[in-house]
């Protein structure tokens, strides 16, 4: 993973769906799992995969999305194999939908090499919370379920353990509909000539 | 798309998983977008998609998801294309996901000639609110937007107009999370041998 895609770290104006999708996750901050998303990747056969994933913020002075996986899990293989992603984010309290499609990059510890990307990672990992830490300590994910105290709570150290992989995912494309309104607002976001964004009104 | 696949039609016993996905539907049945899932499919040239669909109940007998769609969204495409899809159900009162995997078909007004699947998507449209069947009458789906004279409400008729389609979904491999408990149980269904569902407690 060290064929790092350029686009998903450089530093670009915000883009335009940046503030309606801004708009929406300050509008239904009372509802934790607002942050929450379903990310569809496909799997080294071919077959569509989906996942809840936790958003963990922009990274700074772009437009790319990031989330924080274990490298034991299915979606890193995925990624690996095909790394487009498009994350589908529904908001229930003001009823609409984005959804970000791009390139996807899984930023490991083999990493280490690339100083602004280790930064990037270490920092993620400074951000997660106590709870959130100790998952990177369990037991392979998705094998047999083991023992009980296999998953003894580890306090976690300062720097990030292996398993802790940022994942980057830069949309390329976006639409945005808002279920209230009868038609229903539907706006298209694309960048057809590279890094200008191109805004269209669509049908729903 | 009359290739029927016949496990999305066949009548089978009640997979295991549908009594602890009943439970969540019952329990979480005070919000309405409980009924909401996001959908990945794989686009023709291989990327995923991913959208939120509304669950319109299993077909009777069988343990298949139906879902409606236009005949006119990229879905559609994108199924025709690969006949294989992932629902992520996320439930936020009781925070668990349910991820389904299989078969993926669409019913259209050309297979009117398959009673059996004439009559299910007849039977679909019935089922729909005067609000849901109007958007079947309305301009091309992500086409550059149209006026509003053209969104004009048509009551719509008691036969399925041809934009209309039904959307089979047969699980094949299900996926249970449930976030509270730490560490959360996760356990996953199955079909290692064609029919019988396997059980298997798993590491979160």
């Amino acid at each position: 993973m060290s064929d790092s895609d350029p686009s998903l770290l450089k530093a670009s104006a915000l883009a335009p769906w940046r503030s309606p999708l801004a708009r929406a996750l300050h509008r239904n901050r009372s509802k934790p799992y607002s942050r929450y998303c379903q990310l569809a990747t496909v799997t080294a056969v071919g077959r569509p995969a989906n996942r809840t994933v936790v958003f963990r913020g922009w990274l700074p002075d772009t437009n790319t999305f990031t989330l924080v996986t274990d490298r034991r899990s299915a979606k890193v293989a995925d990624i690996a194999a095909h790394p487009w992603a498009e994350a589908c984010w529904y908001f229930t309290h003001t009823r609409e939908q984005f959804r970000l499609g791009g390139p996807i990059q899984v930023i490991t510890s083999a990493d280490s090499a690339d100083s602004s990307l280790a930064s990037i990672r270490q920092t993620a990992w400074e951000g997660l919370s106590a709870n959130a830490r100790q998952q990177f300590y369990w037991p392979h994910p998705a094998q047999p379920r083991s023992a009980e105290a296999d998953f003894l709570s580890q306090s976690g150290g300062e720097t990030a353990p292996k398993t802790f992989c940022l994942v980057l995912l830069s949309p390329q494309q976006v639409d945005h509909l808002e279920l209230r309104g009868n038609p229903q607002n539907r706006t298209r976001y694309t960048q057809p000539n590279g890094d200008d964004w191109l805004v269209t009104a669509v049908n729903p």
